[in-house]
């Protein structure tokens, strides 16, 4: 059975599952920020996923761009396979904006998270699954 | 004819070129740092690149990654496409252990380059090269 990472799941809220991934949004309004997360145990890298899972992979980083991109329009967006600190296998798609509190750093590890507001983080993960089925009827 | 940012380059050594990517060592001594670079103008999103496109540059990031962990055997890859300051599209590979200079922080933005010796880059380069050339024969 597929277990998160306990930073991840206290970091995050749970969005939805697509064909191998996991869908979180992490948990500070300061950046629209979606993680994909392949559901399979003991993965630290994206080569230690088959070539069809990696494949697969790519095309829901592409989902999920499209749809950060539909909702957000960023200036540029940001994918990252970082792993230092978490190393069960996750990706990072962060919407930037210039003059976003980390701008043009990277978000990771230079501010603290700003938590939503309960109500917004509803609001915001019904948007995010709505474009993520439009995305997915294409 | 495809042009690589000024910035790319002057902050780079050049590699090689596989079927999509420029591959580009970072001149930064600090960490094995292998830079891909779609070698079309005017993309700046991993989703602005056709699929058959992402597939290789996906394929491409795949060889890249066996070779940084073939030559350095790092506790974790770092694989990123910010381009918050250089916006052609490039992706990071990143060989990270834990210990150096900006662990367990991402590299950028957080310590200045410490550029290699000629002659260090020289043998550095011809390593990689026949190292890409050796998992591209697989």
């Amino acid at each position: 059975m597929f277990e998160l990472d306990s930073r991840l799941h206290n970091d995050t809220f749970f969005v939805c599952d697509l064909t191998l991934c996991r869908v979180l949004l992490m948990n500070d309004s300061q950046f629209p920020w979606l993680i994909l997360v392949p559901r399979k145990n003991d993965i630290a890298e994206i080569i230690d996923l088959t070539e069809h899972e990696q494949i697969l992979l790519l095309q829901e980083s592409a989902t999920v761009s499209k749809v950060l991109q539909a909702v957000f329009t960023p200036f540029k967006l940001n994918i990252a396979a970082l792993g230092n600190v978490v190393r069960q296998l996750h990706v990072h798609h962060v919407a930037r904006f210039e003059g976003d509190v980390a701008w043009p750093k990277p978000v990771w590890g230079n501010q603290a998270a700003v938590p939503y507001k309960e109500e917004s983080a509803k609001l915001l993960i019904a948007q995010i699954k709505q474009h993520l089925e439009r995305e997915n009827a294409k």
